[in-house]
């Protein structure tokens, strides 16, 4: 029943949510320590949150001797050195997405913190909300069939942060930002051990006067011939529209996350002057989420996360999914540039190989069945192909 | 960071609910003690869940030394009994919904705990959904203006267990199955302080062959004028249909818990076999929820209730307010039968007046302004009254 | 092939919508007479929508010999002494909803217009939304089972007009001006020869500085045992919420009509200045309508008035049901005042005679089935009755 | 007030939707003569709905001398020799969609039909939609701001007819019978004068046993830097599933043509027969359309061909579109097989040029404004870039 004592990296929004998170509802996990680059934000953020430690020593905070484990919440550019420090004081590690600026500082970070042999997870907490995990094992199930395809969509007119339109920091723009969101949540429905081929992707600054990509598409072509497809963008108007679609030979998912989720609000203007998260407007038609942080799936995360650190188990999310994440979003980069579907390369492949999307041929009076339907008065009607003469006909047969 | 140790009392669907909720995500208060009836239930519980102790001794579970929460999970009728020896043996109570099966015993529960002196909580999660706490925040702030009018819909196909349909056991039929769910979420949005006043009600047994009532509507005055409405049903087809509206003077707030969540999923029926909770079907559209335990409010609920027994205040929902909602089951079922409004007997109103929802008198020209509107060319009509003459006019003027 | 001329009483909101539909898609029938009490209104109104003639006598405009089609689009009051004149031109009669302030009232001119043999029918247009129909057309055929229960709700922030806010000239508030669609409404989807046989009613003034009702809640019994409820406001916020629910022993059905129909919209507000209609904002998220006079029923309304005339057959709603949707309201002011179930005085009922809501008595194992579910794993768990002991039990049995 | 004489070409689902139209709500326009290739179809047919002629006789159903416009409702393998036999008599046009099978046959259908000076329209049903033209009318009136981006989806689980999934005789798969819809959606969103310059395309046959595609994505990119984005499916599960949604710098439109408009019915399956179109199932929640002839778009495209008929005015859809549309889907199978952008090739483009999408590039304090939110407390949050430096940084300004 004891929990565990995190160092945190961080107090931007991310590192907020996460504190929130861990000393949410009755939980036995702390945060311990606090680092910010900044004296005053360390002290505020400790101050606020109730947390004995604040610093704006990295390396203090990450070896400091009461904690156990340290979470990375800091902009990209410094995933990779931080956790290198991490490894070696030999902490368990939970780093937020994206895991790097790209495939190749992945790779180095994946390589390091498993060499070490220290505990890690990635911190992607789309996948882990209630929908999306309830969906993801209805899937897995067969309910829906063999997926053919996964659409994931996140928009918002752009982030909080300074640091995240400054594409050195970030590694990119609404790609880096979004679509690693995306990607993983779209192999988490095709499955994790389908891998990804090859991705067409359009990328382009439409609004901002920034170099980064503000708008970007992308299609990825896996192994199963299922195809997932992300759209992201930082100039979306009505507030952070999070969207998930599944198609599959026998069903279909769809999974709404903000903007229509079952609560919604209309004012004046003219009562009091609460104001939506996330809203664009404190007045008119708004569309309020209930608790965020389980509906984002911060709490099932960090659930998992400790749960599996304490179990000697890996969690669902860990950091070789992290770098599979760079290596599609790399390849989306190449393809932007290149104007033509690039190869996914991965260096390093763990899936074992899935069977391909197909449904089983059937025949009726010696002729392929191209599709079958009911009728309203129970018969089912049957389009057949002939396959000697390449003749499609329709047949209506007793149920 | 230390929990309590909890005796469940009841192993039915709702000792189920709670288990899980206390039991989940890195939670640090736990069962100790489960009782049940039949010692096969107990132990399979216990077991289950990892329980260290069960019995089939109700005082034996209550006294057990090592734990200081009694929760009650109990049929209606074993209320009273159970909580009187739990306040004998001096622990913290918590009660399933309703309080009692009529608001004499509810009375008298309330005094025997009361005059104990012990903690002591009502359990009613419904309150605790993240959508209510987050609307009823945003309504308490004013954001809608003075509330005129609360409608909760809880509507099913009909309880799972053989003793709800026992009006003698119960209490009642749907009115006390869901109908105390209704009120109170009704009083959480018209404000606990405004009294119920009197109460029309219409309840029948359209579908099932039973005594009891198996739909029922009602209409509850307030002090303030405010209106709640609600509607109950053991009849429902389509699932469950939880879903609560408030208007108010200037705006309106929607939530629906179960049928509408921005989670549909389509299933052939060809594929896996995975059963959404509470679907009447397994193939075709459902509306999974997400997590239940969360979007019913039960790990909100818990929280507010340890929270509150350790920081020595009284939690959100008190017997108090169990008591209240007796007392307006009780006049509803009067107005059943004298078919006409009823008063709320309320022996014990601790509530301390709220004003009326009026809003402010305007003139415009020496006319009362019945109601303003804005036009598409960004002037207003209005509509006008003489009060001496009588006469309604309208007048178009500029913004 | 040919088309009627159309003799237009009335040139507000009413006369609008009607002549719109008239001239709208290829219509082959025409208002050829427009008639207002004010001279510009009249003849704005003929140029705006070509109309050959316009006046400010009523009975020229009833008499013109080139029309052979009376509209009735007046206000309340004075609808009995235009039909009369109408009927005594013989001409055929169309009058908007209500038919009359009451139900005396509208009894006077059912006898008038039958007596004098002319054709008539009741403009009640939410009777005939294209949703409204084809649920109908489900329900009469047995998809949903027996109805229980039919909720329709009318609100909106109070009407454009200034006569409607005068209880003398309208004959009552919102009931009149809203709950008499409820009620037709309701009517249809129990069926039309279900007596309703008693009705409960709350109004009261909550905002507006009026005499009359500015929100009413009331609930109907019919001969069934089906109930009917409404809920009329003029002070709603958020535009105009316009749904009906249905529950029937076998299923469900549920209409949204204005502001959830599939067409959602965010504006800045920086963009253009197009206003969406009934919407209080013109930013932030709005939720148009379609086509609104497809939508809210006006254009299958006249078809099948016109087809009546045409094919010698009475309308879906003819002047009867008005007279019957007065005799409900003013049931529903009497229980207002009473503040007990009043019933419903209808001199002149044609229906014959409706069934009971029941379902099939079913015994299992010698003891009644209350409820039958399915679980998860295929079997089937029955809730049964001991109706000799009184005591309830639970069994499973095989699919 | 005189209607025209049709004659209708081809009796499948497409000529029976036409004349349900046609002969719809009070119309002044008529079907006069039929044709069928089977003398059986062509009577039942014309029996059914009431058409004087019918024949199997092309020429003579084109020529027939009491009709003034033939509606081209044959497989696509057909279309160019039946307008070249209409032009040559001088009939008015109007042809179903696709008007060709590639670009080349359209441009010579195109050439014939222009060159023989008769009215000629292009029946795309969906951008007809009363939601479509409403959101269009808003987005050109500049509400949503400059688009940037449009996707149109359109799935089912396949064609009815068996000559649909016919490569030979279609032209295609999806994107012919699907995509054709969704292009021409997307430009009227984008704006007709806006040039599709390129395209990617990911096209795949994933379920069914046939050589076209039955799934396929596609990237249109204009002009403007406006991206358009396509989804067909022959294998979507859960009925027909027909969304759009557009995004502009000023706001948001998303309609809902099917699946959720408002109308939502659940049937046990015990009760009576009737099962929804286009449905799945005949139980479980079900989604009806209104009157479906309304919601496609099929009554206002009538409308505006014959009033454009009447009023010697191009129809909104013309020929040319249904060039521009084949030129679109040419340019979608090239890149379908290089895998990589393909121009779209049009020798005849008559837009006049669009501005790019851009917005005003602002500062503050010597810095460009990157992006402006506003804050809870009324300030407003800025994100800063300074151009000489490339450092991003904040700042919070007073409202």
């Amino acid at each position: 029943m004891t929990g565990h004592r995190v160092t945190m990296l961080g107090t931007g929004l991310i590192g907020l949510f996460y504190t929130m998170t861990l000393h949410g509802k009755r939980g036995r996990d702390r945060v311990h320590v606090v680092y910010s680059r900044t004296p005053e934000r360390a002290e505020a953020f400790a101050s606020e949150w109730g947390i004995p430690t604040s610093t704006t020593d990295l390396e203090e905070a990450i070896a400091h001797p009461e904690t156990d484990v340290v979470v990375v919440g800091l902009p990209n550019d410094l995933h990779e050195q931080t956790m290198e420090l991490a490894a070696r004081h030999g902490k368990s590690i939970l780093c937020t997405k994206p895991l790097a600026r790209n495939a190749v500082e992945a790779k180095r970070i994946l390589d390091t913190v498993e060499g070490a042999g220290v505990f890690s997870g990635y911190l992607e907490d789309l996948v882990y909300t209630p929908k999306t995990l309830k969906a993801a094992a209805a899937i897995e199930a067969g309910q829906i069939g063999k997926v053919t395809w996964a659409r994931s969509r996140e928009t918002h007119p752009g982030p909080h942060s300074a640091w995240f339109w400054d594409a050195e920091k970030a590694g990119g723009g609404a790609i880096v930002d979004l679509g690693c969101h995306c990607i993983e949540i779209i192999r988490t429905f095709v499955g994790k051990g389908n891998r990804p081929l090859e991705v067409v992707c359009w990328a382009d600054t439409l609004v901002h006067p920034i170099e980064a990509e503000d708008n970007a598409i992308a299609l990825i072509r896996f192994e199963s011939g299922a195809i997932g497809q992300f759209e992201v963008s930082w100039t979306f108007r009505g507030g952070m529209d999070l969207r998930d679609e599944v198609a599959g030979t026998e069903g279909t998912a769809w999974t709404n996350h903000f903007l229509r989720t079952g609560f919604e609000m209309f004012a004046s203007g003219e009562g009091g002057g609460y104001v939506a998260e996330k809203a664009e407007t404190a007045s008119g038609w708004i569309f309020p989420v209930g608790d965020e942080v389980v509906e984002l799936g911060y709490v099932d995360m960090f659930a998992d996360m400790f749960d599996a650190l304490d179990g000697g188990r890996a969690p669902r999310e860990t950091l070789y999914d992290g770098y599979v994440v760079n290596a599609v979003m790399d390849a989306c980069y190449r393809s932007a540039q290149s104007r033509r579907w690039e190869p996914v390369a991965l260096e390093d492949w763990r899936g074992t190989g899935v069977e391909p999307t197909t449904r089983t041929r059937r025949e009726h009076d010696g002729k392929v069945v191209i599709k079958e339907e009911q009728m309203p008065d129970g018969r089912r009607k049957l389009i057949l192909k002939d396959e000697s003469s390449g003749a499609f006909t329709d047949a209506v047969v007793d149920a």
